[in-house]
Formats: C-alpha cells, sequence, structure tokens
C-alpha cells in the first residue's frame, strides 16, 4: 500500500479540522487516491486541550521543527498562520524540499521560494474558504481572458450587511451581536474594514493576470458607515449593498478595489446572505461564473485543504511536482501591472445628501455635479427628517471618481447641506452610461 | 519551445468554439501552461461551411483517422458526439495510447477501456458545460463523503419554466418560442422528457459515489405536465418549480432521480433562471456549495473542454498521465450500489386536485391519504374553477412514494375528482417531517 506522510503545524480550528477529515474520512481517501494520507505527527503549543481526536501515540507533539526536518514527511500543512514561526516553518520545509499547504497568501516571498526551489505550494482556503476559486482560476478557466471578478469574501462583513438588509438594525447592533455569537472577532477592524477582504482579492488579481501585486494599490473601504436608510433606499431602487472585492481587466491597467456596492437584484451576488460567501468571474470565453459556499469555518476550509493536500499527494505519487505554476502563469511570466487609481475609475453612484429643506437646494447640489461632468439619472426626496434635514438620494450616469470627490467636497461646504454626503458605488451590468 | 499537439475531431458549434480559444488565445495559454498547444488537425467532413477561424495549410481535413493514427498528436478532443464513428475514433486514440478530450460521457465502457490502457479522459463539458464540476467531484471534494447533489443540469427546461414564472405563458407557447430563438431542439424530447438531465446525474452519482450505475435505474420525470396554475400555487407556498437532477446518499442505497421539484426561494437554485446551469453539493465536510454558469452554448462550453486540454497537456509534460482516477474513484474501488427505488423514498408532495365543489368531497379525499398513511400539512382549496371543477391544493408530511401512488389511484377513481391529480414533489430542507 503506498503511503503519503503529512506533518500538520498548528492544531487549532481549521488544523483540528483537517485532522478530523483525514483520520474519519480515511477510507473514502485511500479510495480515492489510491494511498493512505498518513497524518504522521500533528504539532502545536497547545498539547492539553482536548481536541476529540482519537491520535495515535507520538503523533501530537510540540516541536513543529521537528516536523519539517522529518526525511519521512511527504507533505507540511501550515495551519498556524501569521508572519512569525509560521513563516519560518514554510522556509525550512521548503529548504528540505518539501510541498507546503498554507492557510493564508503570505504574499509575493513565499510563491518566489517555492518556485526558485521548485516545490508545490497550495493555498486554495486563503481565498473564499471551501469554494474552488484558486483551481478554478489556475486550472478550468485556464483558456480564458479573465474581464473581471466580484467577490463577497468576508462573512462578517456579509453576515452584517444581510442582518441590516433583512430587519433594519444598525451596523453596531448588529456587530455586537455578531461579536456575541462568534460570527465576529473581538477586533473586528481587519474583516469590517475590508482589509481581510483586500488581501484575499490581491490573491485573485494575481492569479487572474499574472502580475505581482502591491497591497497598498489596492483601494479599500470597509462598512461601517453604511446605514439602514441606505440600504432601504438601495432596496428601493432595485439594488442591495455587498461588500465586494473587485478586479477588472481595463487593457492597459487592472482596477482591484475593495467598498460597499450596490447590486441590482438581478445579479446572483445580491442573493448571497449570512456568512456565505460567492466570487462571479467573467471571462472571455466561459462567460459568468459563480461559485457560492462557505468562506470560513472549521469543516469547509478544512475541505480545501485537504483537497490542496491530495492534489500535493496526486503530483508526488505520478512525479508531477510544480505540474501547474503556483500564480497560475509561469514566473517568467509574471509581469507588474499598473493597478488603476481608484480617482481614475468610471462608475454609476448613489450620493445621499443631508439638507435643509428649502427651495433651490436641488439646483445648488446639481449645479455642482453638473460642473464636474457628472450627470443625474434620477432623484429623490425622501420625505422622512433626520436632524431637521430631509435626505436627497441621486443615482449618476458614469462619472469619474476624481470628478465625484471634487463636487463633493464643494457641495459639503454649502450652507444648506448639514452632513456628509454619502457614497456608494453601484456596479450595474444593466447600466450602459 | 515545448509543443503539444492538439487533433480536433468535429468542428461544429463546440468544435469551432475550441479551435477558436486554442488560436485566439494561444498566448495566455502559453503563459499559463508553458507550452505551446499547437492546434495540428481539425477533422471534419465539411469543410466547406466558413468558421472564421484562419486555419494554416493543412490543418483542416476531412480524414479523422489521420489524426487519431498520427504519432505526433498527443491530445485528441472528440467534439463530434453520438456512438456512431465517434466512438470507433476513440478506441482507436486509445489503441495508439492517446488521452482523449470527450464532449458527452459515452457511458461505463469507455471509462473501463480508458483504464485499461492507462490515459487520461476527460469529460468536464458533459455535465453543466462551463461550471467545474468534474474537477470539484474528482479533486476539490475528494475529502468529503458527497451526502447530496441537486442540480438545474438543462436549459432549454430551465428557461421554460422560468419564462413560465415569469409572465404565466404555459409550456406549449414557451416550447414554441424556445424552438424560434434556438434555445430548444426541434425535437425537444431528450430535453424536456429530463432524459439529457438523467444522462449528467448519471455522470455526477458515479463521481461521487464511485459506482457504476445502470442508466434505466434513474427514476425520469420531466416538465410537458407542469402547468402555470401549479407554478403560480408554488409561489404562493414559497416554492419555484425547477427540473432537478438529485442524488443522495442514504446509507445502503443512492437516491437518483430527475423531475420537477418543488424547492423553497431560501434554495438559491431557485434564483436559477433561463438557460443557466447550476449544481449544489452537500458534503460531510464542505456543507452546501454550488456552482452555477451556462450549460451549454459554444464559447462556456469550449471553455470547458480548452480546461481538460490543459490539464491533460500538463499531465503530459509532467510525466504524470492517469494522475487522477478517471471516476474520481480507483478503478479497483467502484462498485455496484443499488439505487433507490422511487417507490422506496420518503419526500413531501405537492396535490393539485380536480374536484367537484360538493360538500365532502375534501373529506373523502382526506381520508384516502389517511388511510395511506399520508399526513396532509396544508390544504387550500381554490377559488378559480377550470372545466367546472375546483383546484384543491394540499401540502403533505413526508410520505412514502408507494404509499403516494396508492392513493392517488384511489382518489382518481371518486367521482367528484375529474381529473388526473397533479403530484410534484418538494426538496424543502427547512421541512423536518
Amino acid at each position: 500500500m503506498k503511503k503519503i506522510n503529512v506533518g500538520l503545524l498548528g492544531c487549532g480550528t481549521i488544523g483540528t479540522g483537517v485532522a478530523k477529515i483525514l483520520i474519519e474520512n480515511k477510507d473514502i481517501l485511500l479510495s480515492r487516491v489510491g494511498a493512505v494520507l498518513n497524518l504522521k505527527y500533528v504539532a502545536d503549543i497547545d498539547l492539553e486541550t482536548e481536541r476529540g481526536i482519537p491520535f495515535d501515540d507520538g503523533v501530537f507533539i510540540s516541536d513543529a521543527f521537528k516536523v519539517v526536518d522529518d526525511p519521512d514527511i511527504d507533505i507540511v500543512v501550515e495551519m498556524i498562520g501569521g508572519e512569525g514561526i509560521a513563516k519560518d516553518l514554510i522556509l525550512r520545509a521548503f529548504d528540505n524540499g518539501k510541498p507546503v499547504v498554507l492557510l493564508a497568501g503570505h504574499g509575493n516571498t513565499l510563491f518566489k521560494t517555492a518556485g526558485e526551489n521548485d516545490v508545490d505550494l497550495a493555498f486554495e482556503a486563503s481565498v473564499g474558504g471551501c469554494m474552488p476559486i484558486i483551481k478554478s482560476l489556475r486550472e478550468s478557466l485556464v483558456g480564458n481572458h479573465i474581464k473581471s471578478m466580484a467577490g463577497i469574501l468576508n462573512g462578517t462583513c456579509n453576515y452584517i450587511l444581510s442582518r441590516s438588509a433583512k430587519d433594519g438594525s444598525s451596523f453596531e447592533d448588529v456587530l455586537a451581536e455578531a461579536q456575541k455569537n462568534g460570527f465576529a472577532e473581538a477586533d473586528p477592524t481587519l474583516d469590517i474594514e475590508g482589509i481581510d477582504t483586500a488581501h484575499k482579492l490581491a490573491i485573485l488579481t494575481s492569479l487572474a493576470y499574472g502580475m505581482e501585486i502591491n497591497f497598498q494599490d489596492i483601494y479599500i473601504e470597509g462598512i461601517s458607515k453604511i446605514t439602514p436608510m441606505d440600504i432601504e433606499f438601495a432596496r428601493e431602487f432595485g439594488y442591495r449593498i455587498k461588500l465586494l472585492a473587485i478586479t477588472k481587466d481595463t487593457g492597459d491597467a487592472v482596477e482591484a478595489r475593495v467598498h460597499p456596492t450596490m447590486i441590482p437584484f438581478t445579479n446572483p451576488l445580491s442573493s448571497v446572505n449570512g456568512v456565505l460567501n460567492a466570487v462571479t468571474i467573467t471571462g472571455d470565453a466561459v462567460g459568468d461564473m459563480m461559485l457560492y459556499g462557505y468562506g470560513a469555518g472549521m469543516m469547509p476550509t478544512a475541505s480545501a485543504v485537504v483537497g490542496d493536500i491530495v492534489d500535493i499527494a496526486r503530483n508526488l505519487l505520478a512525479g508531477a511536482e510544480s505540474r501547474i505554476p503556483l500564480l497560475s502563469y509561469q514566473m517568467d511570466r509574471i509581469r507588474k501591472i499598473p493597478i488603476r487609481r481608484i480617482d481614475e475609475i468610471f462608475i454609476h453612484y448613489y450620493f445621499r445628501f443631508s439638507a435643509l429643506d428649502r427651495p433651490g437646494v436641488l439646483s445648488k447640489i446639481s449645479g455642482i455635479l453638473g460642473n464636474n461632468e457628472i450627470s443625474i439619472k434620477s432623484v429623490q426626496q425622501k420625505g422622512r427628517k433626520t436632524n431637521g434635514a430631509v435626505p436627497i438620494v441621486m443615482l449618476t450616469h458614469l462619472a469619474r471618481e476624481a470628478d465625484v470627490q471634487k463636487a463633493l467636497t464643494e457641495i459639503l461646504n454649502l450652507d444648506v447641506v448639514s452632513d456628509r454626503p454619502v457614497l456608494i458605488r453601484i456596479e450595474d451590468e444593466n447600466q450602459e452610461d
């Protein structure tokens, strides 16, 4: 019986899930892979907490370096995460010629080192949890020019926005509840400010376009300023608000941005609710395709990790390491492609102004918009007063972000406008101009 | 520069799409694969019709056997289809040790022959067009016990049902329109009677459970009897009607059935409209996952075929043929698993009876149901009369199909029931009993 020895680093939530699958589904894995995936070591600093897994004697150890240095270990599965010891362990595994499965992307350096060492590095779980988005980009869609992708990639944000849309709860209330239920971290900044989503977008953009990406070039805006009022007005226009990761090929550059986005009910992403994730991919051949599933959680994430382990095991069994380039493109084809500055993008906008209920207000606002080349598609003055002001909501035709920012600053300076205007970008494939 | 020679058999719609991608996206394929995918031959009996592709001299030929016999051809792409010459060509390619990409499954024989010849056989395009459902089952979800799958796998049926749901048009009217627009065949039987869907379900079931499948054991019911009235009543209960391919692991057997199915609005399949396809997969680790995209059409289907070509090319380049077992399981693990007879399944039902509007009718109907162990969850007598009869609609708790069929036959014999009762099965994960 052929055997592949797996060494697992880190037995936290996801690591435990991976161990569970390898042990509990051992037989189905054997019947599909044709070799035993033997969990030789599981290393963790905490050997006390009960994981509910019947490890054989000598499997559960505290010394992670013993794992990456053991000549019998065929595949290293790094589930510790972070930039500290995890990175040292991965580099040592590469030095020892061992392929590695990762939980997170770890940026350009690791990809390069793996490529130079000619070892496999797999990271399906790093974007969209269980769903095969990385495999789709590297394999299934390999014949396509990717025109664009849009993803709901953070379950915390999607849970908050879905709850607000369902019952009108405020951001703060839903966040507090999500924290209580364990759907949000105690410090939720990385999630709600869009940073986690942007890290995932960086990986997808790299894979789609074969590019090195500077994370700082990605425009990032979180969901903390989204109010139930805007969610309700969006609904009246036929839109839902989602935190989207968006990338588009614009010919000479690539867009890569994360922000709350209004999408029409007809967009299948609009009905992705709760902690679920989804990605739509538009390719020149495939048209629109969508993947949908759990973007986090012990077992869905572990499912993706085990998929990676099997991919690498099959490569080892066939003597076919580095069968697929890590970043979807051959290393010598990875280029620096500029990311378009947010100022330069053209898009549709939703604005909400808090204006005093006086004659001439709309004329002043629309005058400034017109002077800045922004043309209005529809305007509605909503009846409800907040702090003595009336909300005026507008949808625009295509406008340039720099013009919009300039106009909004001018409008904010009007004495009839009482509060910072709200801006939400719209992605609506049904709108031409 | 490394080169892989591709021989394409059949230059109809999909074949033309494949040739287009290989030629027009040559550079992006090179940068991803690290080798030229050279379209050496395209064989078709019709060399006259303009395909809009600038083939080099000597590429476009009429002799398909020249392609499969050429020692320089590395991969054969069979886009002719059917059981005639296509099968002869495939077997000859296997004899010559060449891997083959297929458009349709061709049943158990071909899988066995490919396995015995130790050559790759790929067929991603045979189910769900562009979407990577076969790759997901063979690779991404390899660590999961598949608990169930449900798919919308026929664009013609989904177009007809979506149009009826949208505007109340009858089956006959929408079918006629679909035929006019080219969304339905002149003889639509294979599509609308569910046979095409069942062929796809057979492939998915084989891959999920590692089983040889007898096509005749799949229960098949098409959409030709679905009326706008039932679509409307379904909507009032919170359901949509879709033609679903369903497979479930029931422990000692597997369910495999194709029939019109009511699913709740909360099921993401319910919002898959028009010619789009989608599959939900429920695994013990992954939870619920969905793939969604175009299930047919020149370019989406060709995208899947090119994904297969590249998979095989990468195997050839790495010397890793037969890296993944054809049917997801190692050949010696493929078993005969019984398919549960439709009579034996337990499910929820929607019934519509055409009953005379007289006292005591409901008592007679519900008496027969009760005598057959079928308990009613809700009943509504609808006001509208058709042919002097009034529709009575019912939803049941879980009931056994054999009991239901027996009860409906008894009910049809009642003199107060004027027409064959309508039965539509319900898949509602929110209903427990």
